[in-house]
């Protein structure tokens, strides 16, 4: 970081402002000109380059995002697994997704089902090849962000009861192949790609396939002890710390502009600069619409406004706007949002009454606001078309129940992967990893 | 979000390129050179636009930032609702902004005292138009959130007590109407305008327009039964939690970046670029110099160093620089947080001898340094003057009074605005959400 | 934030575009062209500055970073006190880097010791200089959040028994004086720098840096009161909220990226952009395997997972690639970071063995991964030689112990650094600032 380093990267360009501004050298006007000017390829690169960047810190924040509102909405025995299993799954998406994630995911796919294996290689230093149109390891950052957010879903549903080693090898499955696989299918210009399926940011290939992997894992797992009686009354187990979960819904709102913003993919010139503000906008009008359609249909249905259905809305919202939050119009944007909201104020107790215990949401809110959201790309994308959103939601989703549903079985048949009734009853924390979340209050002090 | 889109986009560009190369169709040096370089005026827009989306996504974190300090320094009983509260009055934020403010604010002012209504609408998707300089969906997100701002200020000084819908419908009125009102006889070139009132990111449009709007409602809601007793003493009420207080104050900083910065509304030139770092850095100097003015004062004052006050002396110095934070030397920038944060310390407990009642020290931090900030503005800025400024302040504040005190009469003759004694004590969050903040600790626990 | 700003702002280039395009003024293709086309020099100046307010306000965050680590890793009774601390020593920072600090380090240094006293002041308001290559304000405020983290990290060892204003006061002259010195060695072009030492985005000059102080301090202060008993046990206070230390170690890895990425210190070529791009990219692969490794080696060790030492692993795995982000290939980039975070699993104990007492474990972290990182440079980049690496570590760090060392003394010996043991029994909040931090519950509701 010497101030020299910046002097010497400038020294060229420098060069060339001097020797235009000499008259005596300014033989030919058009190569005197040329270092003068930028270039508009370079410009772009750089432009499309740093998009990757912003939106990839962004997307990364979320991971501490669901960390937050896990760690609010589980029970306080609980919170400092859950924390410990968000920033493990961050850190083993990053590791399989250059081991063998990104080439499986978009090298050499063809409009086949899958790429090709081995880890992922880097522009070198100073790398100066235009022929992408921008870095490489910038492309791959973001990519490996998208990654790591379909593996944070999983981890909500299935809290308080599932054991952190079987969960941290079943996400090295699916952030090194099943979620590469089904990706491969589109964004690496796959069968579904060529069928004509429409994705813009992933309804469907990030957040339906961490809600079909949360389904799968949670039949397999069961319920936790208690929550289902057998006359079937449903005793809530309420959150530890609403603000918590508040500042992790925050923190996902404001990422998903990284999310769905920079899936524009490019910024160099000003029609994408235009979309991706239009996909700003968008993108928040329906997380808005979310909440206040969360917020309305609880008002009714309860009398009382429920905080984490707002939040929760807030979050459908936005799931259900990344198929396509390019073409909508505000309104459309507004009405698909909503309709987002209103999914999760009915699924949730529909869950229940199936017995699926989803401890923080995630399948209504990534599962079924995905569905829904790829769905309904048809009404403002005319390249789009239903039938053809609805078979990338039915192979995509019959792919990551299957593979998924294999790995658990395989898990629960080996090492199993749930804890004991003892271990669940005194909490994660205390038997799994010996750090209680609040040891000065709480259960931590006075409960066992 | 396939790659092919990224080299479709770029597939001119590069074709330009190629064209370039080849010295059979260079002609014309001009024509040839014309695709090669990236032109002014299109890179002025992407940078132009790409400030918008940097400082909104900023400004929006703000949201975030209100309601962790608004959880931090509320009562646990009442943490849930201060939570709700914040997420619901940002997502309306968003939906009136676009339904009538932004046209309200901006659209043909022209020396007036408001522009026009409808719902707004933003560049066609891939729209080519340099007409602004920038992307209208990025001015219109960037905007928003500032409108967001202004109703998060309300909402921490009426914690507490204030019902909840009648809340959300002063939002609806507020961030529809009067903000975009008053807004646009400054920023949408209005009368005061006209005038040569100069507030540059909005101590006085946004700061204390919220700040008036709290101080209205605060006077016709009550003090917190129990906060005054009838001899004049004052009896605390400490915040349930300081870290999320300060982790709010953290974020406010982070994201007054972009209020004040992305406020020089360009980064196309180097000029331009050069203010936005200008600001950055007075910024975060007026910000510094109010915390340490506050620590320094309440150490002398009261022996010991009130942390909340240091917090909001962070705000307050922020609050200070925002009406001008370009023009002022760094020494000047010191001065003036430095001001706003003793302008807190010695504010507080005067409003406290008032028994004007502000949970979280909004009306201190955003009304009276607001005010400050506005007014000092002509000292660094020689364009501005004293008479006008007091002029702006005096007329903003007395239309924000009078509008917002008509709509909270209005809605305590006819819904109410208060709950009652009863739930006051049980808290807002078991009374109306029913969603416990901390319900395994704390009073969600232990009382009632 | 007037609109009409924008359209002035606007007007020069404006005004080339429509002159180029009419034929009449298109008399020499130079000149017309020259307004319209942007200037390299200009694209890169932004772009530059641009990087650096990016990465400045993302290391700005990291200030809320180390706030939240240091909040969840004290007790309750310490709580309040540590967000004060952090945010007091964040404003001193900004202070004292602008009155002395960044003239001290990075002007007329010229292969000296230090460079000149003074305070600093950037370009004026609409600078058109474009000599730097980037705006001088952007350049500061970048700098000047480098010098705040050093200060963070000693907050967090000497937690629990230092007294306020005596730890405040060792912040002026670190931030003033004592970082800006052996900064200016290197960074500023100094001795180490003529040398040869290589040190990208300051394992050493920072993080290290922090940690001799922070270890001087230790030494200096003592443990805490109960600590180590006589027999050499050692009783472990469990910090009080896992999800904020949790919290703070995710803010600390997204600032990271400014941190190392923004070092590249320019975005303006293609190449300086895949630089920043892989750092990127190498920096999360080093957190990463940071986690991981911390993971595995305790629930070797220990046969559990300590949450805490993967949090700590990440941060030694950041800290580990500072010095060198760049060079290495993803695979070293991954074996640096994870020899990061073995080096916090074996160093914790071991200073437990020394009776070092580092509340949260800022020796390992920073300290020594620190000098890991900075030693293993040689290994990547071929300009670094391993003696040179030794020979700065050594420099730096003796003159950083023995510099701090006589502050230390000094304040230990007039006002005194240390609170009573009562005082210590009773908690920090109550005794210093008056404020607990979670009045209702854990200790500050219960005990005393």
């Amino acid at each position: 970081m010497k101030k020299s380093t910046l002097i010497g990267g400038l020294s060229l360009t420098a060069l060339g402002i001097i020797a235009a501004a000499s008259p005596a050298l300014a033989q030919d006007a058009t190569e005197a000109a040329a270092p003068e000017f930028a270039k508009a390829a370079d410009t772009a690169y750089i432009f499309n380059t740093l998009l990757f960047l912003i939106g990839g810190f962004l997307v990364m924040w979320m991971a501490a995002g669901f960390a937050m509102l896990e760690a609010g909405l589980v029970r306080s025995k609980n919170v400092s697994m859950q924390c410990l299993k968000n920033i493990a799954l961050y850190s083993i998406a990053g590791l399989m997704f250059w081991i063998t994630g990104y080439n499986l995911m978009y090298t050499g796919v063809d409009g086949g089902f899958m790429g090709s294996f081995g880890p992922y290689s880097f522009d070198a230093v100073g790398g100066d090849s235009l022929d992408t149109g921008y870095s490489t390891a910038s492309d791959w950052y973001f990519q490996m962000v998208f990654c790591a957010t379909t593996a944070s879903i999983v981890s909500g549903t299935l809290a308080e009861r599932i054991k952190l080693w079987p969960f941290l090898i079943f996400t090295v499955v699916l952030t090194g192949f099943i979620y590469p696989i089904t990706g491969s299918w589109e964004w690496g210009t796959g069968w579904l790609d060529v069928m004509g399926f429409s994705d813009f940011a992933g309804s469907t290939l990030v957040h339906s396939v961490g809600g079909w992997a949360a389904l799968s894992g949670a039949l397999i797992l069961g319920a936790r002890k208690g929550k289902y009686g057998p006359g079937g009354q449903v005793t809530p187990f309420p959150g530890s710390s609403m603000p918590l979960a508040t500042l992790g819904t925050f923190i996902l709102w404001l990422g998903w502009f990284g999310f769905n913003g920079a899936s524009q993919l490019a910024m160099g010139t000003i029609g994408d600069v235009t979309d991706v503000s239009r996909i700003f906008a968008n993108t928040n009008m329906a997380a808005a619409a979310g909440v206040v359609v969360a917020m309305i249909l609880t008002q009714i249905l309860y009398k009382k406004v429920d905080v984490t259905m707002a939040l929760n809305g807030a979050l459908a919202g936005l799931v259900s706007i990344t198929a396509e939050p390019l073409a909508p119009s505000v309104l459309q944007a507004v009405i698909i949002g909503g309709v987002g909201g209103a999914i999760v104020v009915f699924a949730v107790p529909m869950l229940d009454k199936l017995k699926i215990d989803d401890v923080v949401g995630a399948i209504p809110v990534h599962l079924l606001a995905g569905i829904w959201g790829t769905f309904i790309v048809a009404w403002s994308n005319s390249d789009a078309s239903y039938t053809v959103q609805l078979t990338g939601i039915v192979a995509i989703g019959a792919f990551t129940m299957i593979a998924s549903g294999i790995v658990w079985f395989i898990l629960k048949a080996t090492i199993g992967i749930r804890v004991s009734e003892e271990e669940e009853a005194l909490g994660l924390d205390k038997v799994e990893i010996g750090v209680e979340a609040y040891p000065e209050f709480g259960q931590g002090s006075q409960r066992v």
